[in-house]
């Protein structure tokens, strides 16, 4: 089954369900208005958006309407907890190589993860307002789970079967804050803006063979400004979703709707290219002593897409937009003071 | 105006008004069913929330109810965010003195700041479920603010035209797992768990001359099992809040019903003691070259009130919690991997 949130002027905006070629869809209103009510109520209303998928995958259903991804939220426009992994190890070995940053004890077993803003997620084509392009702009590319209410101390098998719909995400970063928010001990949060999605949340059984051992087994492609960045595996996570949820769950119950990351998708085959533009600067370092991709500009447009093994557009549909300028950044607030 | 928010069954309790001298209340279900609901239409409702505390003032007053604080849930039983800052640098440079940390870039200048589970807040009175007394079980009183929707960019001046409520905070905390998580960059997860309110949520008029400069001129006391822990000052707050919502609000905007937090009350005259066992454990390592004052165990009990200058009990009403064993522990899952 396949999950969309429309536009309707309502901040959690309304919920359809989408057909399976993603070309049309059925409001999901007399079962449950907004993703939101229907993960907290999932066990009571699965039933009845399986038989509005149903519906609207037959020909010529009646009621339906054609899906259009220009339309969407993001699935979950807003909820309860962000929680974002870092679990492609990679992208970790290539930072401590990179930067000679001294590696996190029990790297791999224990795995890296932080609290974003989960209040305000912006939609697959909505733009991204940032206040400056000082603050090093960049995109993180990655897969993330949307879970039921989940209990304090789940482990990491028990976790999967609270994972309700997968998505895939733009974790926009901001890496001018980086390394002063990560030395402080208190994590990201000037460096992570608010998080945008794919239009269409799938359910597991949907995935079919690409949801294998609590891991996405799909290609993540970025483009910027229409050419190829990458497209690294997503079977190449170290750490499970299941694990990961774990993780977060060890000393607090997760709420429904909390969504999970994945971190960056990133692969130890450098010809597949990245996910990020940090991860590509830390790859040129490795290789020519300097970086030489620059961090986004005001203007420039990122589309994220899951591809089929047969290269194939991928279920999740495409996140495609644009780095603007925010209109009410105070003058007060330059940026140059943070980058140095 | 005070306001509190009832148990009803419900995940986000009900509205009441409460009187000044928080005997009585009043239902405020017919302006505004939910906390949250009234912070995301404030200037719609706050004139009808006004009519209702006069009413619940008055003698002898219609419809209004004995007001229980055992019948309270935190005034936001959850919330669309929480950010907690380190306001009161005293505490860190107690940390950086006592366990030889190297001082963090610009400490004076930028806050510290982490974010929060926002989702499951305890009640003032609700039993704090923890899974393992090894995982060094620590409170942290603190100062919070409640806000409206406020925008990116915004200045620190600018930034308190948006504090709608102040609140008293016990951010709970999990003192195995901070090295740890401030050493990976990722900030604090696993060490914090649900945090807890005490049952009064007070507009900044109604805190008079307690409410000034953007701090909280009031003594926060602590008792651990009846016996005092200490009483610092809220007026000693370095950053004040607009600085915190301006530092939290600068990549993103937040959502109506953000809560700030100050971070552990803390002043440089050891002789008021501390809000955090951690703190005291630092001065006992400064004077004595070792710590002896233990985390909690199961049972033990943590109260925390602010306190008016003639030792009157503050307007927020109290935490009164005792610590229990969560019942869901996954024997998997010891705590022991990580308390070294």
């Amino acid at each position: 089954m396949k999950l969309a949130t429309l536009r309707n002027g309502q901040r959690d905006g309304r919920l359809v369900v989408v057909s399976d070629d993603a070309r049309r869809c059925i409001g999901a209103c007399p079962v449950a208005p907004t993703l939101l009510d229907a993960l907290e109520r999932w066990s009571g209303v699965e039933p009845a958006l399986h038989d509005l998928a149903r519906t609207v995958n037959a020909p010529a259903a009646l009621g339906t309407m054609p899906f259009d991804a220009r339309q969407c939220l993001a699935p979950l426009p807003r909820t309860w907890q962000w929680l974002d992994g870092s679990a492609f190890l990679n992208h970790g070995h290539l930072m401590e190589r990179a930067f000679k940053v001294p590696p996190v004890a029990d790297f791999e077993t224990i795995p890296l993860m932080y609290q974003g803003a989960a209040d305000d997620f912006l939609g697959p084509h909505d733009d991204v307002a940032l206040p400056s392009e000082a603050d090093q702009i960049d995109f993180e590319g990655e897969f993330g789970v949307v879970l039921s209410e989940t209990p304090m101390g789940v482990t990491a098998e028990e976790a999967l079967q609270h994972v309700r719909l997968i998505v895939l995400i733009n974790d926009w970063s901001l890496r001018a804050f980086g390394p002063r928010e990560a030395k402080s001990g208190f994590g990201f949060l000037q460096a992570k803006p608010s998080t945008a999605f794919a239009p269409i949340a799938v359910t597991p059984d949907a995935l079919g063979p690409a949801w294998q051992g609590g891991r996405v087994h799909l290609r993540l492609q970025t483009q910027r400004n229409g050419e190829w960045f990458g497209h690294p595996h997503g079977g190449e996570m170290h750490f499970h979703f299941g694990q990961l949820i774990a993780h977060a769950a060890r000393t607090r119950k997760l709420s429904a709707g909390t969504i999970i990351g994945s971190g960056t998708v990133s692969n130890t085959d450098v010809n597949v290219g990245s996910s990020c533009i940090a991860e590509r600067r830390m790859v040129e370092v490795l290789a020519e002593g300097t970086p030489h991709t620059s961090f986004l500009r005001f203007r420039e447009r990122v589309r994220i897409t899951a591809l089929h093994p047969e290269g194939a557009e991928g279920p999740f549909g495409a996140l495609d937009q644009v780095v603007v300028m925010a209109l009410h950044e105070s003058p007060q607030k330059s940026s140059a003071v943070l980058v140095r």
